[in-house]
């Protein structure tokens, strides 16, 4: 993919990267993981340099030595000494508390004076890996001490998903950020972009005539987007019951992998020309009529149940939820995207919690051919399936018919899957190792951009107060089920179910 | 598929099979082997005998040695004593030489009286395993003792290739089994119609939506036929040299191959609605100009080379071949059909024996997506390939392009080969075991129709005549090579190449 920042200054990559929250969960389990892992794959520039801000009472030794000890269970292979070395030489502690707005004025010096040592010319990645409450103090404090525009270096300011909770409010979040930070310097990061298959989509897409010649109405019968998990809400209650799976699944990730998956070609692969395809899949997306609230969306929260064998209690007796929350821990949704590719397919979204299986994947089933020949003479079970496997298993699964050589005449369904066999898919790089190495680059392909994070609120407010107003009747699915029976007559009522291969 | 036989008596399965030919090769290694597997798979009817008719002395004690030991050598698995007494009960042996015309009658009264004991019904299958130039000698004692044409019963004559040495003897030839057999029934057996990827070749076309969608001209640059031989002639260069590659492969295996992957869907699984079909396709082929012939045919024959790192003679010095044969060994032929579905699409077809590989698969080669978005910043190395392999291995590989996961953004050919594991490929039965199967059901749709071998002929013969004329100068490609040079130009002065994958 291109970088397509405008000022070419900009490609310079040196530069230090502030996070804050440096001793949080974020930092210790992702960020450090992979920086230890762009060492190793030798992908950091030369001039480089890590400041960890946090309140706590630190010395520099101390916190490498937390550090050392997280990369050690937090990376995908065991440390290698030498990296390590490399690494730590990089980086720096800084203690002071993010919300005392004097303090930053010492932290613009440490970083100034850093860079002379570092050479790494006043270039800035801000990230914020703090509770989102946070996000406009730390701007606030930024603007104040001058620290996010400067003459002759860039700053980008990185932050993680909830872009508020609403449409109001993640409004007045991004206008925020717009007074401190250019939005082409803004970088929010949708996790679930990072991830290889999510990159996969626009490869498998435009990279193979076979994929791209069918890949419309006419030849797909129904494209199924399920992003599922055996997990539920465990010590996160307290956050979940305000967010629930439409602001912790649909709005961001789910939104995302739909428009990827239902875009246009771009007419290149700048990170623009990407986003405004993705953008015209969200306004083609049907009118969220009560009419379509009423048919098309299931919401579920789930009941004790049984997962793995072992029992597990309901969403309302977990830590932090009311006995009587209304917060869905499950959606399915049936959508039309009107468009001239797509009119007339139906994409089907699932996500929830406390459900049978843990998986993401997107299901592309192709239409039956006519009822003649084969399909008239045989009982043909399956249609050809394109499955792109995103998580746990991270592959392409493929099913057609062929004839069965065990017997004289019959035709049996056929897979195959890339990700039991194929050697180059071993070494998965973990998300965000990717999304620094594309944040230091100016490649802001894989992160959303202000109007598609607006356009998905939309879609998500309209959903959310349906939900309020609604007042389902909860719990509706036992743990370890795949949810509601109403999410299984959504594709029922149109002859279709739910694949799981 | 179906029966497609009108007479409704046809549907009796019961039968007596005489095997012409008793003693020779072809019913020791095959035909016994299959009969073995379809009493072991429990496809013979009840009633059903085989009579081997052999000119040596024997007694029937005899015979069954020498058959238990040849199933036991060329049967797939070892010989299970109790399968084998279930056939041993069902073959006699018949001494007479079918030269001697009045010997026929009492075949005649020795069947007769054998249906009597075996329930047979009159019912024949005549198996001519013999030299083709027996094929009328037998027909006419047939018809001097009136076996062929019975009321009350049904009579099927086996014939193999070659069909003819060209259009007047393959002509003559069926005006003489037409006066004895009805057409619809002789059964004209291409071996390699009764290969298991063969028949898949109609389920993986109409069976599956992503496939039928995009065959055509539209999607497909083009489709390659390659059935190479590692081995030379062996003893067999007496044949050979009258045969050649062109008669030998072209006339038949290859031309019912192209004309089942280019043809269109038949209006039902009717055999004669698939010959219809199939024999369009043969109709539609190019022109066979002077200026085809110049431009798109190349000949080969193999001088001395290296095969499995062995020294090997070339075909001039093999036995009973002269010094200065001008047989050919090796064909490749570029060749266009001429209607809406491939109209601009070529066929290239290639065979051959002492050749560097052994193997029979088509591969169908897609096209470039446009030269933008990956395809333009990339090195796209491959593109999307659909090989249907026949021999040795039996399967569908399939490639695609993926983003390559162990780097940041390159991409990759992703491979999938079902034929190294899918459970369901294993258990292939022997084609013979098929066809047999199917001459007792009378279904021919595994079987050339007169017309289709007809309009081969045409074709080869005039590829016959040209090489015949043009006297190329033999040998020109070493044996354990991929043939001559100009094989290989043919293909890369379109900008392709031959795939091996």
């Amino acid at each position: 993919m291109t970088d397509n920042q405008n000022n070419r200054r900009e490609s310079d990559l040196s530069a230090i990267m502030v996070i804050f929250g440096g001793t949080g969960d974020l930092t210790n389990r992702k960020l450090m993981p992979a920086l230890y892992n762009l060492v190793l794959d030798k992908l950091l520039p030369e001039h480089f340099a890590v400041v960890a801000v946090g309140r706590r009472d630190k010395t520099r030794e101390e916190y490498l030595n937390d550090i050392y000890a997280s990369i050690n269970k937090f990376s995908r292979n065991k440390i290698d000494d030498s990296i390590w070395l490399q690494l730590k030489e990089k980086i720096h502690y800084y203690q002071f508390d993010f919300t005392e707005m004097n303090g930053y004025t010492g932290l613009n010096e440490f970083l100034n004076s850093l860079d002379k040592k570092a050479h790494t010319g006043g270039n800035r990645v801000f990230y914020l890996a703090v509770a989102p409450e946070y996000f406009e103090t730390i701007v606030q404090g930024l603007q104040n001490s001058n620290m996010a525009k400067k003459q002759g270096s860039w700053s980008r300011l990185i932050i993680e998903k909830p872009f508020g909770k609403d449409l109001i409010t993640a409004r007045n979040l991004n206008n925020k950020l717009l007074e401190v930070f250019e939005e082409s310097s803004i970088y929010r990061i949708d996790h679930y972009l990072g991830k290889e298959m999510i990159q996969n989509i626009m490869v498998l897409r435009f990279c193979n005539s076979i994929f791209e010649s069918i890949w419309n109405n006419k030849f797909i019968d129904n494209i199924q987007i399920s992003l599922t998990e055996k997990l539920g809400v465990g010590t996160r209650g307290g956050y979940y019951e305000h967010s629930g799976a439409m602001r912790d699944m649909i709005q961001n990730h789910i939104i995302q992998i739909l428009s990827l998956v239902a875009m246009e070609p771009p007419i290149n692969l700048k990170t623009d020309s990407i986003r405004t395809e993705k953008q015209k899949v969200l306004e083609a997306i049907e009118d969220i009529t009560p009419e379509f609230l009423k048919n098309n969306v299931v919401f579920g929260q789930y009941g004790p149940g049984i997962i793995d064998g072992n029992p597990v209690p309901g969403y309302r007796e977990e830590l932090n939820v009311p006995k009587d929350s209304s917060t869905e821990t499950f959606v399915a949704l049936k959508l039309h995207i009107n468009n001239f590719r797509w009119a007339g397919t139906p994409f089907y979204i699932r996500t929830g919690k406390r459900l049978g299986k843990s998986s993401a994947e997107i299901v592309v089933q192709f239409k039956d051919l006519p009822n003649i020949l084969y399909f008239k003479d045989q009982e043909i079970q399956e249609p050809n399936l394109l499955v792109l496997r995103i998580q746990p298993n991270v592959g392409v699964f493929f099913q057609f018919n062929t004839k069965d050589f065990s017997t004289h005449n019959g035709i049996v369904p056929t897979k195959m899957d890339t990700s039991s066999f194929s050697p180059t898919q071993g070494n998965t790089p973990e998300a965000y190792e990717r999304l620094i190495y594309d944040i230091l680059r100016g490649d802001a392909t894989l992160f959303s951009r202000w109007d598609e994070v607006e356009a998905a609120w939309m879609i998500a407010d309209r959903l959310i107060q349906y939900r309020e107003q609604k007042r389902s009747q909860f719990p509706n699915y036992d743990a370890g089920t795949m949810g509601p029976i109403r999410a299984f007559e959504l594709l029922a009522k149109d002859g279709r179910k739910w694949w799981h291969v």
